[in-house]
């Protein structure tokens, strides 16, 4: 009640989209610095190995020389992620699309994670290993965004405070003194980090409407206009600050990070089944990449294996680089510089051809692939068939396409952070350009531009992988410039995620999924499978409940022996229970969570009650100051329960553990303790249980012994769970259909959704993992009986 | 259930790809025949206006001539509309949208509604007056989209089988024989149609992507993967077509409606104020034009009044001739045809400035803009500024957005065909290259480019009069070519939604929405007026509600004195209610809709029942051949109901004349009749009523009179609802947030929710009516007292 007063708040408004500008500037900040060091250190690189060719020491030294920079590299940002901050590695889009479908990413968001992270992929992009930065963007944009957002709880602990009054931090400019409560919340978080996260691809790919695309498409599980309009201004903040960088003035114009401008839009019909073979053709490379990451997944060594781990990523390295220094020296061409190129140091490579006295010289092509920055390998393969005579030998290209599809894959995993998108496009552009030039040679006749077939092909990989549509061609055209292209983009994205689609039935993004394993991913839309389930079909049965006002000892028992986070709350009228009438075991009033109990207890809000008599008439006009004061303040902690107590962590507050840290064995519960002990001395005969006058001990047996009382105790101290319970808990049907289940579930976000029976007796209870468990089932139609009786017995 | 075997046909996917192509190609030659009828028309226009001139005749006989033709085409498009399908009026997204949401739009998709649209449009187009295809094109779309899915019902009704074997008809080759109950539900209907509208737009502005964005951000309510997938092969076919015959060669080049390749993307950041002025401007005047249209539509003729309509349609369409003549001949300057121009007949018109004995010639500026096609002078407009002298004078441009506003204003609302996307970016282009002008006074060092700013106009006009973001950015950039100015563009959406929203609250949209008044829109988003509300707030209340067995004159009796299409179905246990106790009322078992109960009593499926023990127990097993089969062919008769008796007047069968059709007063109800009329001859006293062993009749009374049964007919033919009604419906509790309920109705797309109390009895009802209400009610804030009481005490 007391944050519904909050939203019209102009400081709040203005403190949220100023948190958008900024998210937006850092992460266009970030994203340069990762560019321009890549860059930097290539140039460097590439350098010394001719400084070391051309002082004559050999391409031994050269290769030791780079192998030694590359692996320590390596080592560094490995060690970073295996030893300090396991959320850090890899590209971490996936585990963002996680967090915004609404699982708990441990550590994921954390300061020390974002740090790793930044650090971990400029070292990776400069190893020279072929690893993006495409993909961490997306994570360190979620990061920044969160960082920003969280920023009050790495400030004064709402705990330390004994009157409840949150201190206010430094940052109170901000925030006006209530819109904690604004951004404490999660559906706001989730707010700025898909921002955040668009804003990221969009300074990598330099393309804002793609960047946005690409979060509405598939990274948030959860969108509206409202997410829609914080993340077009966070795109285009971060396009606008890396443009004005890379230029070196302020300027409206993209960045281009792939841009090029020599194509001509010109096709004919005789191309269009070129295009369908080329799109075809990626399209089936990239499931195979999937299908070889996911084989790769098993073997490799698990995530446990802290020092395996970290060799792997030493082998890996070395392995690529070895590969490239002997496949570019034994099937490297000799070509001479194109005389219209002005960055000739920045992409073409010596190596070891020939130096020549004058004019541009010479340029090993296969050398100038591999030791390029992927954009600007990406950007000359788009420019292919431009010129009079192609840049690249044919050999070359097929030994570049295949011996990069290797390379891809095998670092593709390994522990470091580092991203697969533009390596991916490599590897698609390289194979459409060799498609390209021998359709080029088979009709010599036909205008084919090979470099349009590596752009098809780019683009076709990219959707295959990801299984992506609309965002990766936005984003294509955006990077490249490239918007008379566009039906054929369309094309190759139609084309290849329907071949991806029957030869490997899963995205990159639900590989990674299924490796890690503790997810439950909701998915936008329910299977076909689905059709023919019910509620009954899905639910867990065998909830365990709890009455209205439950005794302490009840709740203790419960949260230490269970690790569930809802209980539904029933209530058992008092009249006689008729021949199985429906008021004999208790109607569904509310939903409790295990947090709310917790800082129940925590705070120690129980009353003492009669047992005879547990049910308190709770007065229907007790809006007196002081109650709902209590009721307010106690529901700010509740909200801010996960925040105070385990901010990154929110798993731990299942733990049973969690009850010990409020020290509930010590005097404060002697009126209980004492009765009970009573009880035991005295001589109370056990068949007492039975006695006909507790009227719903049946019934509480039935439901678990949750609800079991001691009818002994008389006077016991409890918790009235009315005052916080939600009250309107939306509730289904056993017969209602699974797919209409799934969709309450998804989009009101909820985690816990009770089926109950006509009488509105709960009869069971589905949670993500119910619904994530069944979605598989019927999407992949295999039930192994593991899981299935998992699904259908939950304990 | 038997429906449920059919989604793995792969005959039915394919013939759904099948049409989505067809679709795609249709809406091409579409798009391809008005828009060059258009051209061909305007130019023999200019052409006789100047044969006029040039022979002596005088400006008043080409007036006379070109307003002839104007007012001739405008008559027959208009009486078209008014006499013949009103649905085809205007530009039809509105409804489109407001079909897509859910409402039953009368005729609005016909065959005979697409055919008037299409040519009425091709006249409106020629006409001269300030109306574009665009909006039309949607609509168009759609309605191709419509027709296609719903051929099978033009073809032999099923109502003629008697043993309701659905005809196969001629189509069936691309219809597998079960393929009918795919077609003909509203689900599969949405989906074609969104793909229809998306590929309308798409091939009116020549943007494939933009037209998908359009369909997701504006057009479609209920979204998927899969429409988006369809959408986009259905937006890129039309696309190549219009391209292919534009080309007149098969080309994959994006058709470039409105393409210029003039401007240079160099901006400095002195530039971003003025963007920041143009876009606020436009957008001002976007909403201005809003303002003005909302405040017209409230003194046009009304609908019904026919010949009013057709008259205001002549007038509006002589006065907008005679301005522009007027002013072109007044404040329109001569200028030279620029040489390098190609398409001189096209644009650039002489109309009365001198002839030259060579060269290319004098133009008047001011009917150069005035009576080309919309795209050319917007094209034009946007090339401004890169020669050394504008093509067209101060003054002129002057003029031109100013009385081009007045001439949209007066156009935008008249009783035919024709949409407003591209008259309104005509404005918005004309005032943005006027400030572009007094930019480069007023700087002249500066790089001000004119044409940019007519840029950033257009595209802030539409953003602010449609509140578009990202569907409008990409359509421009698609439109144009011009992927580098998305920058500004983007700032140009984001600046003129912001001032426009606080300048006048409704979009052109929901003012159209609000005119027609009818149409019950669901928003995407619950406002945030509804956090305090609850389901109690807005469900109405009285429900009439029906027992599981009802005998047919209470089905009779309440199909005919309501016109509600949804009622709750209660189940009453046998026991004797306690005091007060949860039993008594009837619990919520079901919702059975009103067709289903019409075509119950079409179809005579009554049974004779016992009154005494009304209950009869539906055998759990009864899975019987016969049983099911017969269930299923109700179940199917049930979902084609509409379609066979009101295809496109859905909301005739909530009709109380509707019963009259199934002759129900003849001999067959003799049971009943001659029973009913004994009673009323045996003098059964009145206050037998109130006799204790009717154990439900105080309960029934409550739930309204409907549910009451004459205690004195012991045999009465009866309907049992139970295998027909939604024994799964949603629920909410009273508590429940209204923010929720509306988010459960609008996602699961529903008609009728029950509000149901902890113990499933019914207390409310909330429909789309009492949604848009509470919406409309928490949007503005206002309470007007009559809605007010329609909501909470609906009859």
């Amino acid at each position: 009640q007391l944050q519904r007063h909050l939203y019209g708040f102009t400081g709040v408004t203005l403190a949220k989209w100023l948190i958008t500008l900024t998210i937006g500037f850092l992460v266009g900040m970030v994203a340069y610095v990762i560019s321009s060091h890549q860059e930097l250190v290539t140039i460097y690189k590439k350098r010394e190995i001719m400084v070391a060719l051309n002082n004559g020491y050999g391409l031994w030294i050269a290769f030791a020389g780079y192998c030694t920079f590359g692996i320590s590299v390596v080592i560094f940002a490995s060690s970073l992620v295996i030893f300090w901050t396991p959320a850090a590695a890899g590209g971490g889009v996936t585990l963002v699309m996680a967090y915004l479908n609404g699982n708990d990413v441990p550590d994921f968001f954390r300061a020390s994670t974002l740090f790793a992270k930044i650090v971990g992929t400029l070292c990776t992009v400069s190893s020279g290993l072929p690893i993006g930065q495409e993909g961490p963007m997306v994570h360190i944009g979620g990061g920044i965004a969160s960082s920003l957002t969280w920023m009050q709880s790495y400030l004064p602990r709402l705990k330390s405070e004994p009157d409840g009054k949150p201190i206010l931090s430094p940052l109170r400019w901000l925030k006006p003194k209530s819109a904690v409560f604004a951004f404490h919340n999660d559906y706001d978080r989730r707010e700025f980090i898909s921002a955040g996260a668009a804003a990221g691809l969009a300074a990598a790919f330099g393309s804002p409407i793609g960047g946005v695309l690409f979060a509405l498409e598939e990274a948030s599980s959860f969108w509206s206009k409202k997410v829609m309009w914080r993340s077009l201004l966070a795109t285009s903040i971060a396009t606008l600050v890396l443009s004005w960088l890379h230029e070196k003035e302020f300027s409206f114009a993209l960045p281009g990070t792939m841009s090029f401008h020599n194509l001509q839009p010109k096709f004919v019909l005789g191309d269009l089944p070129l295009f369908v073979i080329t799109s075809a053709a990626t399209g089936a490379l990239g499931s195979m990449v999937n299908a070889v990451h996911a084989w790769l997944a098993k073997i490799r060594p698990s995530s446990d294996k802290k020092l395996a781990r970290l060799a792997e990523a030493i082998l890996v390295t070395f392995v690529i680089i070895v590969m490239m220094f002997v496949l570019a020296h034994n099937f490297g061409t000799c070509r001479l510089v194109p005389e219209e190129e002005e960055d000739i140091e920045e992409f073409w490579f010596q190596f070891t051809c020939p130096n020549m006295e004058e004019g541009p010289g010479y340029y090993n092509d296969l050398a100038s692939l591999y030791l390029a920055v992927p954009r600007q390998t990406i950007q000359k393969l788009f420019k292919l068939g431009e010129g009079t005579a192609p840049a690249f030998a044919k050999t070359t290209l097929a030994v570049h396409c295949a011996s990069w599809f290797i390379i891809f894959s095998l670092a593709y995993g390994i522990a470091t952070p580092g991203g697969i998108f533009l390596p991916c496009m490599v590897v698609g552009s390289s194979c459409g350009a060799l498609l390209g030039i021998f359709f080029k040679i088979l009709f010599p006749n036909g205008d084919v531009q090979p470099g349009l077939h590596a752009l098809i092909g780019a683009t076709a990989m990219l959707a295959s992988m990801f299984r992506t549509s609309i965002s990766v061609v936005v984003i294509i055209v955006e990077g490249t410039g490239g918007v008379d292209f566009i039906l054929p983009l369309i094309l190759a994205v139609v084309i290849s995620n329907w071949v991806a689609h029957h030869l490997h039935h899963a995205s990159a993004y639900e590989i990674d999924l299924d490796n890690i394993g503790s997810i439950t991913f909701l998915h936008n839309e329910p299977s076909h499978g689905m059709i023919p389930m019910t509620a009954e079909h899905i639910m867990a049965k065998g909830v365990k409940c709890l009455p209205e006002v439950v005794s302490v000892a009840e709740v203790k028992k419960i949260l230490s022996t269970t690790k569930h986070n809802g209980f539904p709350v029933l209530r058992f009228t008092n009249e006689t229970p008729s021949s199985g009438g429906p008021t004999t075991q208790g109607t569904f009033v509310g939903l409790i969570l295990r947090h709310q109990m917790l800082l129940l207890l925590e705070k120690r809000q129980w009353i003492e009650v009669d047992y005879q008599d547990p049910i308190i008439p709770r007065p229907e006009n007790d809006e007196s100051e002081e109650f709902m004061q209590r009721v307010w303040k106690l529901d700010y902690f509740m909200r801010t329960y996960h925040h105070v107590h385990h901010p990154h962590r929110r798993y731990l507050s299942s733990r049973p553990e969690e009850l010990e840290m409020f020290d509930l064995d010590k005097e404060e519960l002697d009126l209980e303790a004492g009765q009970q002990k009573d009880d035991a001395n005295g001589a109370v005969p056990e068949q007492n249980d039975a006695i006909p006058e507790q009227p719903n001990e049946e019934t509480v047996q039935q439901n678990g012994d949750a609800c079991a009382f001691n009818p002994q105790i008389r006077r016991i101290k409890a918790l009235d769970l009315r005052p916080f319970m939600n009250s309107a808990p939306v509730t289904v049907r056993e017969e209602c259909s699974a797919q209409r289940v799934f969709i309450i579930f998804r989009t009101l976000g909820l985690r816990h959704l009770c089926v109950v029976d006509a009488y509105n007796r709960v009869v069971g209870m589905i949670t993500r993992k119910d619904i994530a468990e069944a979605h598989r089932l019927s999407h992949h139609g295999v039930q192994s009986g593991n899981q299935g009786d998992n699904m259908y017995h939950r304990p």
